[in-house]
């Protein structure tokens, strides 16, 4: 077995051997950029690791490992175009460094790239890929629509919610288990298992993000502490706030302040006062208690995979590592 | 046989039944609207007659005509969004109908709603069609990147012109085409025929819209006749003139007018002086000539192919056809 930091050291050498375009290079310079500025990697570690446990070769696993991530940072690159986002991981974004029609042609171009990654397996591995890929990238365009009109609704439920983090979310992150399942050759019955291990693994992941931006440490979070309650986001930990009739008003009122209008002392007190309040409403308690439940799930799931009890074990210590933010 | 008309009928329907997506509305709503919204539906049309004079079956070739349609259309709305373009065949474009975020997201969902167009193929036509298909998109990002470096540019050649407008329209020409013989079964050899069909006629097409852009009538042209002089676009017509050392300084020098700084009547002097530049350097002569000589090159092409004569009789018809808007 090849442990966890081996594969993603592995993964970068071959992400960069792949990805190797250089003209025009106004074109793929910004490929480049976005895709070195680091990260966890924590999808394509996911891909390797799946085929790894699941008896494939994880050599194999890399062209699709290669081809979510390159997925993902598409998805960040026109998400910090729409969000008019200056930063990403402490650098200017693509749009930034160079213009908006620079960031909207390089992201158009790596979704390409990252369907050709796939080429090299061979045809009904390509194809079941390509199915489960596309229908996960549609999905998590879905999800960005939908965080786009929950921007300017006010009647957003949380099911509604819980269905927007799923697909903006969680389906890449089952779709990059998977894709190991499919390369190491299992039958759809178990890939679906492993996939709804990752649509868990997702959900608990995305709900701390949204626990931590409230109440994480500044020193640690590696975002701007409060940046929701800024941009007035209906969270989970919001929504699930506003479920107590006592502190729905104050809340609301809260959340139609426009930061463009606060000064940034106003601005610290409203993250101050919004805190208060999602601790006093139990909303932040139910939001843990939902990230409890959605890890026990995945923990649940990974008991009943069909791979070998010390790939279970390595498996369940990655999603405890991933959630200790939390404690 | 059944003819164009009636192909491109059979297509309109096609598509609608295929691409049929509706929640969330604001991602798919952009995608129906920019697709009804005209067109000659060229690049379809040329998939559906290659499938069918190769002896397939046009029913079978629907799915990859939606295909390039759906990424013709994808490209149509993300160059608007670079171009700040604010109508598309008469109606206002996706970024101005909604906004540009909208109109960035839109586009990525059809472009994997182009990919999932060849699902239903059997594995080894899937993966054909696919390779063929990236391989193309990625060519004309790469187009599209040159055209905006070549705004800023006053050394750009002929010969980088000619690439430039190759990978920007030929290529999809080309593929449309090829993937009517992937799908009649043929071999290689001929696909790569007929795709070189596709490049020749493309390049006449385009270097006679550059012609038409200048010379064009009004009434017909469809566009603003003179928008590349407006915009100091080096097209084909105006690379061949300044080629003429008697007129390339007072070419240049015109060509460096920014038109925000022109009022309309200036504008439309600037027009007439380098329509007769381009007429008296003898570039207006070349490019006609570069025009036939690319449509002679596809007539001959045609001759070579391996199908019924009379399909090249028709396939000719067709050529000649798409090039008459010139005399």
């Amino acid at each position: 077995m090849i442990g966890i930091e081996n594969l993603r050291t592995e993964f970068l050498e071959h992400l960069k051997r792949t990805v190797n375009h250089s003209k025009p290079e106004g074109l793929y310079e910004p490929v480049q950029y976005i895709l070195e500025l680091g990260g966890k990697r924590l999808r394509p570690v996911l891909t390797l690791m799946s085929a790894q446990m699941y008896g494939g070769k994880v050599e194999q696993a890399m062209d699709a490992a290669v081809a979510v991530e390159v997925f993902h940072n598409f998805t960040l690159l026109h998400d910090d175009i729409m969000d008019a986002a200056d930063l990403r991981r402490g650098q200017p974004t693509v749009h930034k460094k160079w213009d908006v029609n620079t960031g909207i042609l390089s992201g158009d171009a790596m979704m390409i790239l990252a369907y050709q990654c796939f080429l090299n397996y061979e045809v009904q591995t390509f194809y079941d890929l390509n199915q489960l890929f596309s229908k996960t990238a549609l999905e998590v365009c879905e999800g960005q629509q939908y965080d786009v009109d929950f921007e300017t609704r006010t009647d957003v439920t949380v099911e509604e919610y819980l269905l927007m983090i799923k697909l903006k979310t969680s389906v890449l992150v089952g779709c990059a288990l998977q894709m190991g399942a499919i390369i190491a050759g299992k039958e759809m019955s178990e890939q679906q298992k492993i996939y709804d291990y990752g649509i868990q693994l997702g959900m608990a992941f995305q709900l701390m993000d949204d626990y931590l931006d409230a109440f994480g440490d500044p020193e640690t979070f590696g975002k701007e502490v409060g940046g929701d309650i800024r941009e007035n986001k209906k969270t989970y930990l919001y929504l699930k706030s506003i479920d107590n009739a006592d502190f729905s008003e104050e809340l609301q009122t809260l959340f139609k302040q426009d930061y463009q209008d606060l000064n940034e002392d106003q601005i610290e007190q409203k993250k101050e006062r919004a805190k208060e309040l999602f601790v006093n409403s139990g909303g932040a308690n139910r939001t843990l208690e939902a990230i409890q439940e959605y890890t026990e799930k995945a923990l649940k799931t990974i008991e009943s995979l069909d791979m070998e009890a010390s790939h279970k074990k390595v498996l369940k210590q990655f999603s405890e590592d991933l959630m200790s933010r939390i404690s």
